[in-house]
């Protein structure tokens, strides 16, 4: 049975009156404010394209593993979502069967983010009127594929729409750049963040065919470890002059230890010439991050850093369809003994910047926030992944706000690869902060007529701020 | 002084008058659903010999580890309170003076969930008006004696006035399993779990004698690994015949490791002929437990793992009155790396059905619901033990459900051995998970049209449905 | 723009009304019994001297690490806060100056605990009716300055009108003991706490100059290792004598682990005469914590054990500063295995107390409140240091009293050197502890007329019986 729904204006807040009145007068304050999008995963090439975003399934199924691996974990093969194969196999083609096998399951988003934001986004964005269901699956596919024709629903003109002022994206090192350039002289603020996993962890199988293409695209000689280095800020250089402001790193421990510049160059030598065992490997890739750290107290980028999930978890879905499909698993992360080094050399260096993401909400209290409390340097990431959402967002604030306080946060970002939730998960973040803020004002414990303020630096400022957007 | 008390109609849910009406809402569509058991410490004889339940003290207070350990813990010795020592020392023996040693302590239930449960079954169950005290102690033991003689409350009367619908048991791999087959034949679903600690782990010290017993109930020889083996899926088989719909596991930690099968036979050899070490010892119960894994592919059992107890922590307590008694306290728990080979080999297999019960909090989000939410056959266990509670719950479903959503948890079951207080444990499970949905639909976050949809999962269908109950 | 500020009376307390209507009552039932102060860090030489508490930079800003640390973390140099180099190098010497920055910066203490117990503090205590500020900051120096050289801002006036029954200092092993025998003549409750980590952790630096001054104020010879425990029990016997009823250990981890005593001997003697390494020095600190039971079983000091902060996490500004600066950072703390040896040992001795604080919040249910719902030795301490803060104090009863109950608490202690800010603290607990008991109240958990005694003993009954305070 297909049911109307409709969105409940004051999503989020709490039902308490009092609180809910407040939260409702601090959201009117920072809803219409501009969308400071600081890391995402959109593509440039879709805003420097500006095709039509494509049909339903591939718009908001297929390459969305928030919404895959929800269907996946009750016995959906991602076969029977259209995920491609790496052999070549079959898999579904006809987006219409994918969709209804979509909306038959969408019972199953109950009470999640994915949720939530999918029902903003058909909504708000779309237009579509019925919770999805088997009954009305084909009729919503057809309503969104004329709406997806529509010229309104370009990524450019979307970008107006969403109210997006700054986009960074997220670009391998060796990124031509081209696009970004190509988009800020059409007027549109698309920022790269320099992101050089494959450049800089040798644990990776990629990285000799990133070495190679470092080499080409920097111009400079990689095959010693000095002109890896001066490579590499090559490419930091051609970031920063196309606009960014930021790198990104991913990291399983947050280990990192700076080798002596000898040892490092020996290393390296090893890597380059097949001698390497495992411990060399994953010594230089804590090493290059701690350098990461280095450049960045030069050239100012503030550097993110992502910690603790364990990749392709399920062997077989990776090797059957290759990255961020086989189920990435959250470990416990341990930041005290990990950071001391590289908060002890560059913590309280003006140039450098920190900013940190965690799977492990434990370490919320017990480390980061003691640690930003302190450090000059650091800042702390928004709730991340699986913790983007609405209660992930509520422990985060309860945790980190009572020891770092609102000025050592990052804001938000969104990390999106889904271009069209932009707008939707900004808003969760506006809401449920804003609903926060309320709680501690009507518990008397944060001046009333301080906590506008507190709304935009957490909707906005911090986010600018911290990434040293202008 | 005595007070008279009463139940709080609306307990456990909201003050918010919103979130409040609700959950009432919800809760009377659930309330009366049958009870679905399918874990839990009833012993088949009680139901099987229908005697009375006995003395206030030894059905309240002496068999019942919750209560004993708050009232040891503030100084009462075990002994006062009738715990029969090991050694046949002395021990108090009059249920009407420990029934006084309970309710001079009393107060210290305050808050807990055996309070909770504890004053649900007193007056709802035993009609019990005043709050238990010094002063009314001998008048609520006779009060309860006389109920207890009544056949209203023989245990097949209250199997009835319960409402369980279906009742599993948790016994020995090699128990003789007549007792379940005769309260088949006479009406009463109830079914025995399969549940082989004792013998496929040999750092135990009654492995050895249970092997004994394995080969005495299987007909099987066990001299070698293969026989072992064979004679482990014989007993599987009866357990399956006699209504058994799941194994039980306990472990230390999550570290299943297969051996390959010559390492595997070869261990056994060395374990059979006093040739093992701890380490053998500790690798063949992580190997077994992977078997027990395998076997559930073939014949479907649904493998249920408690991990991360230390068990009996006090020694001096084991010593002197045994296991149950001696503080089993719980440690972190890691689940990502350690599961990951056992996912890996049968964690998309149809025929497998994990589901996993933590007693490490900090794992729901960052590591439980990240894998249930991917891996097929996974589920989450309800919370367990001491989170078997109100607070534990809403911990429970406030960590897990954003992530792996409502279709990925097993409902709830009462785990218990204290069998009138079954009703009061799943009677605070539906109150809460109503409450929980409840808050969600306040918020806008769930639509209230699927609410009573989602509770009747959380009380009755999941556990049904994840179990393979008929 | 300076702003008029009040306190809300209703601070800390939910605003759903019942349950805030429960929580003002519960609160009026405590809000003015007496502070008992079983541990903290106000100078005993403040009380015995009673002098004017100086300017208002140094009584509120320099020495509290809360609030400087803060400031750090936002840029502001600790030179420009006038905290004094180790080195003698310049420092900011005029108070108003420090004042100043203080109130520039006061926007960063937003939701903090620090922001609340200052504004509590600032208002009534000092009369400020305006939130600082740029503007203002000059204003209100002059104001508190006034206020401070009044009589009736003396420590021992102060003592009387912040409501202090007893406050227990923290002191040397080694402390002469003199004021506080002072302090008792005359009528004040000023009781020490043997604190004797110099003496019994040889990976100090200040081990061997401790040794000397434990023989000078022992007058035991403490060459070998008989000498050296004769010389800490004679210690411990002077601590008691002059009225102190607790010791307080910090450890790194849990690991408490006894040497045999020939062991125990002969690795002193590695200690004293320089052949000692690094493994001796952790196993010894290990040992004495073991022997520190030991003797609380005999001499019935209430042993606490902070246990879980990495010291001078910033290497740069320890050797600046010194200690207390260079900012303790929690690390992740395991209790159960660790403390097992030592509770099979004493757990169930009668003279024995240990109250256990931890910073790793996620042990609070996982293992801390299993321990001390089952040994009758151990109590909880009240949340520590980062925790002591509204949802800090809401977390811990919310994770503990379902497992512990309220009668293995030791109630609250305020742990602070800011000695204005003592009542401020004390009125935070007693508001958040009434407040959490109404909610279990409303929501049915709790029965009403046991709540006042609850809220009593949380306030101060758990705190004096749980240190042994006549």
């Amino acid at each position: 049975m297909s049911k109307r729904w409709s969105l409940d204006p004051d999503r989020c807040f709490s039902p308490e009156p009092r609180q809910r009145d407040l939260a409702r007068h601090l959201y009117e304050g920072v809803r219409e404010l501009p969308l400071v999008c600081p890391h995402g995963h959109v593509q440039p090439s879709l805003l420097a394209d500006d095709e039509p975003l494509g049909d339903p399934a591939s718009m908001l199924v297929v390459p969305d593993h928030y919404v895959v691996r929800m269907l996946y974990s009750q016995g959906v093969a991602l076969e029977d979502l259209g995920v491609p194969r790496r052999d070549g196999g079959d898999s579904e083609s006809d987006p219409r069967r994918i969709w209804r096998r979509f909306c038959e399951h969408f019972h199953l988003f109950a009470g999640t983010p994915t949720g939530l934001w999918l029902k903003d986004e058909l909504i708000d964005l779309f237009g579509v009127e019925e919770r999805p269901s088997t009954e009305n699956a084909d009729a919503l596919f057809d309503h969104l594929s004329e709406r997806l024709h529509d010229p309104a629903y370009r990524p450019r003109a979307l970008f107006q729409r969403l109210g997006v002022e700054v986009l960074c994206t997220t670009d391998a090192a060796t990124d031509p750049l081209a696009m970004h350039q190509q988009l800020q002289r059409e007027g549109f603020s698309v920022r790269p963040t320099f992101r050089p996993d494959a450049l800089v962890d040798p644990t990776r199988e990629d990285w000799s065919s990133s070495l190679e293409l470092l080499s080409e695209r920097s111009g400079h000689d990689v095959s010693d470890y000095e002109g890896y280095l001066r490579a590499i800020e090559a490419r930091r250089s051609a970031f920063r002059e196309a606009g960014a402001t930021a790198t990104d790193h991913a990291a399983f421990t947050a280990d990192l230890r700076a080798l002596d510049p000898e040892s490092a160059a020996a290393t390296f030598e090893r890597l380059t010439t097949g001698r390497a065992d495992a411990l060399d490997r994953s010594r230089f890739a804590s090493h290059m991050l701690a350098e990461m750290a280095r450049m960045s107290t030069d050239d100012g980028l503030v550097m993110q850093l992502h910690v603790g999930s364990l990749r392709d978890h399920h062997q077989a879905l990776f090797e059957r369809f290759g990255r961020d499909i086989g189920a990435d698993i959250p470990v416990a992360t341990e930041w005290t003994r990990a950071l001391r080094p590289l908060l002890n050399r560059f913590g309280a260096d003006p140039g450098f910047r920190l900013v940190l993401y965690t799977l492990d909400e434990s370490t919320y209290g017990r480390e980061l926030a003691p640690l930003a409390g302190h450090y000059p340097a650091l800042r702390l990431g928004a709730p991340w992944w699986f913790f983007d959402s609405v209660l992930g967002m509520e422990r985060f604030l309860d945790a980190v706000v009572e020891t770092a306080g609102v000025f050592n946060l990052a804001g938000f970002n969104d990390d999106t690869r889904a271009y069209p939730s932009i707008r939707a998960r900004h808003d969760v973040w506006r809401r449920v902060s804003c609903n926060w803020l309320a709680g501690r004002v009507v518990r008397g414990l944060i001046d009333e007529d301080v906590a506008p303020d507190l709304a935009r630096a957490l909707a906005y400022d911090q986010a600018k701020a911290t990434y040293r957007l202008p």
